[in-house]
């Protein structure tokens, strides 16, 4: 049986029926909605013969068996945020749905093959992203916290996993399902604007961004609007102005790939009448290279200080998060341009802003990579996400041709 | 009998005591605590024998007869912001109070002299500043829409007007108080930096700043902070900081005098990992003189419009409320100024910020002047709100010079 990209894409229009309304996709992570999708799911794969099993962490597995028990895994979630998009997601799973079925025609593999649905990439519920795949990677280490968290209703976060068979406790057992991984998989759209930009339908990525993510907070004086004359001010406003403006010098600086947003000023009092004594600002700066990020932070921190100078203001920084950049596989990313170039003609490799399951499994030292697929005007996270078809059919071919060469690549080794 | 500039510091703390609590001053206008220091001051007025009585709009007249019925008029006002400070309207009334006492005491002047405690000019209940002043000079056109406001506890305005016996209907009514008027006198603190960073007690106002207030609204795209480059973004609050930094030059260009405020921005949807769509400016610029004024507006709607297109976003101004500059009398600031350099040496000329009730009664025609006294740390309207007791005697001494050489230059006349 020949891949069937255009089934891909009617599969998931039938699966945007039976999980969304009139808002979007409501298949959010631990709700009947979402089981609903799993259940669904299931039956799709079931003529494949590919064994279903669910782990410690909740992750739906699908195995086909094959000549080695070394496994090239294929990952996506079939989770989404509220009122979200069609194709966020679940075009992972269902393309690997599709790769599956073409890989079981073509008899037993020469190693395993395992499509995953990982449980709660999202987080949208209890704002704990990445769920399932931190839990098999091991790197969930927030145990004790999540289980004080709630989500809107009040529901405790342990209580809504029991709901559908999953023990906090336990999730770390899932571990256990990345033994023997050679190499994981993922498509995804874009969720930027880079390759509709370039006209492109697809493209490598290399890794997902480092982030380092503050609070940056400028502190002056009140002072009445119409009897402080200017050369007596202190203004908060004019520090946070000034850096808002040097983040985007230092992110051309630092070049291709360097992207630092102010994502929000809060000043106090904030009327009109006064003078702004505290300006707090969101900033985030991202970078696939671990010193350049550094360094952009010891920049917009050196900027900052000297802006509160200059104003006679004060300035402290606190953390809000961050994270490392990760990089994917060099020989995966080869693979991945290969496969690109074959289906799509033109390729072109970026860094991914957005972190995926994909950033879990790596940190975890399973070789990976990520495909991703044009986003229309970058939109994602809403029912307004889409992609055009004959590039959804693209990114099909190109999983296929890349889970072709990735199983000879583990094959061989 | 002497002038005792003592006894009105003196009577300040007394006035402190009977309508203050550990939050500040409590008198706002058209409650019981307003009510009754009105009754409070009445009775320290009685022993000068100027006859009180109480206009259409509530303001409190308290007349001293001479031999013109061309009258000399000193002003303030009793009433308080909520938690307000001891010196901030009820100065000028009891330093009003102890000239009164001078002239009386010197028999019967050649001219008409009356102290007016207008009635609610901070405005802190209903909203409406200016209220007496402005029925008086004539220039309340806004009784329609005041007939609807109410305060935080649902109290018609209307009603709290009529619990203290004042018809809304009827006051303009209190017209007729300026006919005969020739001159306006008024003490104020500064609620400014400018004679405290100067070393000086006192200094004349010219009159009051011309204000123009304005929502500049910058209007982008919402964008993920990770998978947007910089340069497809289009930051709203990219237009809102080259503003804030723009109007501060604006304002130095135009030289002293001239104040440019960025009070606020409200930054939308304001979080760390969208660019920002929306930057809701509230913007403020005041100068005495109307076409510097207008200028000023010009340079900062120009330099809105430069920096929306450089950034591709779109920009849109909305007027919040304009008041025209008010100039206060050449003949009048001239005599300020001789009567301040006799009681305290140097004298200083400077615009006055914040409006006061001189601006209402100077619109309607009669001469006017104010004389500032310094305010500690420019503090206003808190209980912190304080001056030097040195300092408030010599205003005292100063509102009395100025009073005799106001009433000698009227008789003359």
């Amino acid at each position: 049986m020949p891949l069937q990209p255009s089934r891909t894409v009617a599969e998931l229009r039938e699966l945007r029926e039976l999980t969304g309304d009139e808002n979007g996709a409501q298949r959010v992570a631990w709700t009947d909605t979402w089981a609903k999708a799993r259940e669904w799911l299931r039956a799709k794969v079931a003529d494949t013969g590919a064994a279903e099993s669910v782990d410690a962490a909740g992750n739906q597995w699908f195995t086909l068996g094959g000549g080695s028990d070394r496994a090239v895994l294929i990952g996506g979630h079939i989770d989404s945020v509220p009122n979200g998009g069609w194709l966020d997601g679940c075009l992972n799973v269902m393309a690997g749905v599709e790769v599956l079925r073409r890989i079981a025609a073509d008899g037993a593999p020469p190693v395993t093959v395992r499509l995953v649905n990982w449980a709660d990439e999202e987080g949208a519920r209890f704002g704990r992203s990445l769920f399932g795949s931190s839990a098999a990677a091991g790197s969930m280490t927030d145990q004790a916290e999540l289980r004080g968290r709630r989500d809107a209703d009040g529901t405790a976060l342990p209580d809504a996993l029991a709901g559908q068979g999953v023990d906090l406790d336990r999730a770390l057992d899932a571990r256990s399902e990345l033994d023997g991984a050679a190499a994981y998989l993922e498509l995804h759209i874009e969720q930027g604007p880079v390759l509709e930009s370039m006209q492109l339908p697809l493209g490598v990525v290399l890794g997902t961004f480092g982030v380092e993510r503050h609070q940056v907070t400028y502190r002056g004086q009140a002072a009445h609007a119409g009897s402080t004359p200017m050369d007596k001010r202190r203004d908060a406003l004019a520090g946070a102005a000034k850096l808002e403006l040097e983040i985007r010098e230092i992110a051309k600086r630092t070049g291709e790939g360097a992207v630092c947003t102010m994502g929000g000023v809060v000043t106090k009092p904030g009327i009109v009448t006064s003078v702004v004594e505290t300006a707090e600002c969101l900033l985030d700066q991202r970078h696939l290279d671990a010193a350049r990020l550094a360094s952009m932070l010891a920049s917009a921190r050196e900027a900052s200080e000297r802006f509160a100078a200059e104003e006679e203001i004060a300035v402290e920084w606190e953390r809000i998060w961050n994270i490392e950049p990760i990089l994917f596989d060099e020989r995966l990313v080869e693979l991945a341009d290969e496969s690109i170039r074959e289906v799509a003609g033109p390729s072109h490799r970026l860094p991914s802003g957005p972190l995926h399951d994909a950033a879990e499994v790596a940190r975890a030292g399973v070789p990976t990579v990520m495909v991703f697929v044009q986003s229309l005007r970058g939109l994602s996270h809403t029912k307004l996400e889409d992609t055009k078809e004959e590039h959804l059919e693209l990114s099909v071919q190109a999983l296929d041709r890349l889970a072709a060469k990735t199983i000879d690549l583990v094959a061989a080794q």
